[in-house]
């Protein structure tokens, strides 16, 4: 996909087959919930059998989180052009506490809307949206607050469980139940995922679920550090390039691979139209960073934004059904200056947007004086918040910084007016952090943002390796999601350089759900250790291809694989490429194993037989 | 590269451009030590000036470590088939410890040089090799501990040091030397290296130079906590494939991307051959796990391994010049049982060869009860021990358990064995190791082996992402170096998959690089942070040349930045293909700048003259 200035090609009905097919030996399979309209994705991986002396001995399939939506399902109808099934219709309706308008109540997209040239653009079926009826709070921390379990907060309940009661005997009787226990630096995961627990984080504002009620195609996924640790991909144009179909497949790609959330960040054209693709295609929450459509309608002259272009923008977008927001509220005209003597100064760009707006008007940065009315429309649609790091450090030298500090602190502010609203709130977090200061974020954020989710970049370790930044900060990414982060945004090989293309959205989502997944490990998070056994235990096995099944990127692990040892009798055989079928350790292993048992039983005969001293001391257990 | 199973084509005298060519906009420099023939090499990298409404401001040219030998040095006349010079030929000498030999002292070397058919495949020049004379110990250590300060001591302070005394006032100048302070875990990293302190810490064991007499070619490194953390890279044949020229090609590839030393961990064909065009062509240390040879030697039948096979292999590759000798010799009897029920049981190729010698004979491991005369050995040409962690966890599962802590513990004992014979001495470690149990690997061994220098195998954080095993890795390795490991064994891609080839190198290497110098920024090595700054600098200012330049593979950043704008007007723009020119924070930020200094000016006007309350209290600094 390389970058093509004017392309405005729309999506085909179909995507490309690389982007949808199933993964190799896997089903995707639903769970159902209290309704008949709740049915919770997952993927079921399935293993060949064990082969012993006594004949085969069947391995147990692995249910693994799924976020591809029904584009892995091959009894889903995929209609680009029709967009995905709103699978939450019902739940939405039945709260009868939205009502769906006339009309858009933004003035752009009414004027997007009735504007013939774009037509050729436009998503086909028109939405009206949903609002809450006058006086109604739609947000699930609302709902949650008010002691209500929505069907929102069952399904994640469930997803997060991955079926592990049920599948306990099942597990601990092939051995894949075993896990270390965790060291999660105070959060309070536990035992089983109940809906009544997601109730309670939500509640307390530990826990988010992004769910706008115009995105009824969302299969909710909920964001704390008591759950499973999350990762964002980001796509989206810019003035240099890129098509809504190319933007839509990215979506796709990005989903397969394992992103939880995807956030738009398109700067070039017809920013609107992109969006309104992607929605209706999305079964992930969508986040934004309105102000930079906001600064499109100005011309790209910060200086020329006002309130009213802003809200009109979150209006335009709650509508269309983006769930959650970057808001870049604090900010704060008084630390622009703190940000002078920086190394690379400001490198969000929509803190760089809004100090810039701050300096040259002298006034506060008018997300956070009109902070209150954001927050009504946030509950009118229950839009989640980011809230923004614009101060955030741009290299190592910055880190950590009175510019950046301040700036949590003022987020922490915000995150307890936001609760007033019952508008849930996520935190964003850097950026460029050596290893020694990163748990120095965390623990800062959890103190001055009461516990609110943090959502970080990264962060990057060193400053050293561009080209290489998806593992630069996968490396502090892990360590960030082990002492607490709840949300991972991905970082590309191309960061800093380019525009990532498939291959790096690719590369950068499975570097991130390696950090998730170590920093699960690392929490001790209910069951995170059987896929690692199962696929252990394969690997022991020379089980080939479940070893190649089970991992994050099947296709990868068998093309390296058939780069050495292409022939289809390479998958079952008891060596490998590396060592050659001569110096296999884990074949002469399972020889040690034969040998080390009969020498066990032999020494527990002959301690039974003559009480032989000192004998014993040398076996674990029989 | 793919495997050639029966190719044994020998290196042509010059190697391929892409393996040698200069870094761009990079010079190959020596430091002079105290005496001519001590030369350090380092690379100087050029930047471009900060173009400034006053004209060019320069910035200074930055030094970093420099691995890759003459490759690099346009000066050098590079001849494979000659070998590279004896940079240490004179310092051995003049200790005047070591005689000539008449001829090889191991049976197999000279069945080997007295082979015809082989004359095809040998490496030209015929070294006779060093021994040291009777009675005589030619460790690094025995100098240290006499209070000597050797070459190679000297060479290795220059090096950790890379000018930073003398340039401090000049990187201070230029902004470029703030760095945060390290944590680090109790090392005692010092403001200054110099010699006196490298001889102290080879002297108490914390460090070693792996520096064998018959290695003149090597230009010294050193290897402990309170140095720069460096990084192993493994290449070697197997039976399943490739060449003498391929390996030779690895090696050179290797170390061009930044490894510190090699292992030569072939398997397959003529590995005594192979093993002779490495060493000879290699400055960095070479280290190797002698039993596999061994176990060539004997057709692959473990059981039919002998003490006397063994140590004729040691003195064969000591007298080859071998730096260092991984050592199974932890692998005892009655640790074996302790394996049987793990779920991957044996992973180390060594360590299972052991654990099924021990069992199939049921004798102590006779690399254990042979240790003093391993030592003789080791003494006698300065081999250095890697003390094998023969049964180091293979998965997650098996992490931290009581074989491998078992094993652990006698390698501790082996330690100061060693040390009474003034041998120097690294300890293997994991493998696979969930994050929450690192640290302890790192304590144990500190407490066990009496704080010898840890050289683990990343460990993997998680085992389900075969293909991606080098960013798996690299999350662990980054925390462990931090920790306090000294060095860090490489994991490419294809790591449990397939042979690597020269792109998984340089991907391994990278990851590994990124990896350690995270390990010393955070830490808090002097002057660490110097290249990050210079490149955050560079990246602020859109000096787009100096950017690729300073990273770890210029090649690969330039390659990734020309993906999306390849015009050569692109690399002095002011903006980059990620945001494009309107939406550039780098850019908003320029001016942000520009206006919050004339703030910072304006506030302390106002305050200078009215006592304005509250005005200065946004300011941080002027």
């Amino acid at each position: 996909m390389s970058a093509r200035p004017e392309d405005l090609q729309l999506p085909d009905a179909e995507l490309g087959e690389a982007v949808t097919r199933p993964f190799p030996n896997s089903r995707k399979t639903y769970v159902s919930g209290s309704r008949p309209d709740l049915r919770v994705p997952m993927r079921e991986i399935r293993q060949g059998p064990t082969p012993t002396s006594d004949g085969d001995l069947p391995n147990p399939p692995i249910y693994v989180y799924d976020t591809s939506g029904p584009y892995t399902d091959p009894a889903a109808t995929i209609d680009l052009k029709a967009g995905l099934p709103g699978v939450r219709d019902g739940w939405i309706a039945d709260r009868a506490d939205t009502a769906t308008l006339d009309g858009l109540s933004s003035a752009y997209g009414r004027e997007r809307a009735a504007d013939e040239a774009l037509a050729h653009l436009r998503f086909g079926p028109v939405r009206t949206p949903r609002r809450a009826v006058s006086g109604a709070n739609v947000t699930q921390m609302h709902y949650a607050r008010r002691g209500e379990i929505t069907p929102e907060m069952e399904f994640v309940a469930l997803r997060e469980s991955q079926r592990l009661d049920e599948l306990r005997e099942q597990y601990t009787a092939a051995g894949l139940l075993a896990q270390h226990p965790g060291h999660a630096f105070g959060a309070a995961i536990p035992e089983r995922i109940t809906p009544e627990f997601v109730r309670d984080e939500v509640a307390r504002g530990r826990a988010i679920i992004p769910a706008n009620v115009n995105h009824p195609e969302l299969e909710p996924c909920i964001i704390g550090r008591n759950f499973r640790v999350k990762i964002n991909g980001n796509l989206g144009n810019s003035a240099l390039g890129s098509s809504i179909a190319e933007e839509v497949e990215k979506m796709v790609w990005g989903i397969r691979w394992g992103a939880d959330t995807i956030m738009d960040l398109s700067t070039g054209k017809n920013i609107h139209e992109t969006r309104e693709w992607i929605l209706r295609n999305s079964p992930v929450p969508i986040g934004t960073v309105p102000i930079y459509q906001a600064l499109e309608k100005v011309g790209g002259i910060a200086e020329e934004l006002t309130w009213e272009i802003m809200r009109d923008t979150l209006v335009e977008q709650a509508e269309q059904g983006v769930d959650y927001f970057t808001i870049h509220a604090g900010v704060l005209l008084r630390y622009v200056p703190l940000t002078a003597d920086r190394v690379t100064g400001i490198v969000s760009r929509g803190g760089s947007i809004l100090a810039k707006w701050c300096l040259a008007h002298h006034q506060e940065n008018f997300l956070y004086t009109h902070f209150d009315e954001i927050c009504e429309i946030a509950k009118a649609y229950d839009v989640s918040f980011s809230l923004g790091d614009g101060l955030r450090p741009g290299s190592l030298a910055d880190a950590n910084d009175a510019a950046q500090f301040a700036e949590l602190e003022t987020l922490g502010e915000l995150t307890g007016k936001a609760w007033e609203h019952d508008v849930q709130v996520m935190i964003e977090g850097p950026g460029h952090v050596p290893m020694q200061l990163i748990k120095e974020n965390m623990d800062k954020e959890l103190a001055d943002c009461l516990e609110a989710p943090f959502y970080t970049l990264g962060p990057l370790t060193t400053d050293i390796a561009p080209g290489y930044d998806h593992i630069t900060s996968a490396i502090g990414a892990a360590q960030i999601g082990w002492y607490g982060t709840a949300m991972l945004c991905y970082v590309t090989p191309k960061e800093h350089l380019g525009l990532p293309d498939r291959e790096d959205v690719r590369e950068g989502i499975i570097a991130y759900r390696v950090a998730a997944h170590a920093a699960d490990l690392a929490k001790g998070f209910p069951g995170a250790q059987v896929r690692d056994n199962a696929l252990s235990k394969a690997r022991f096995e020379f089980r080939w291809e479940d070893q190649f099944n089970l991992g994050l990127d099947p296709e990868r692990a068998r093309e390296y694989h058939d780069a050495t040892l292409p022939k289809e009798t390479a998958k079952v055989a008891h060596f490998c490429s590396m060592c050659g079928p001569k110096f296999c350790s884990m074949k002469i292993t399972q020889e040690v194993r034969d040998l080390a048992r009969a020498e066990v039983e032999q020494g527990l005969a002959q301690q039974a037989e003559a009480f032989r001293a000192g004998g014993a001391e040398i076996y674990k257990k029989v």
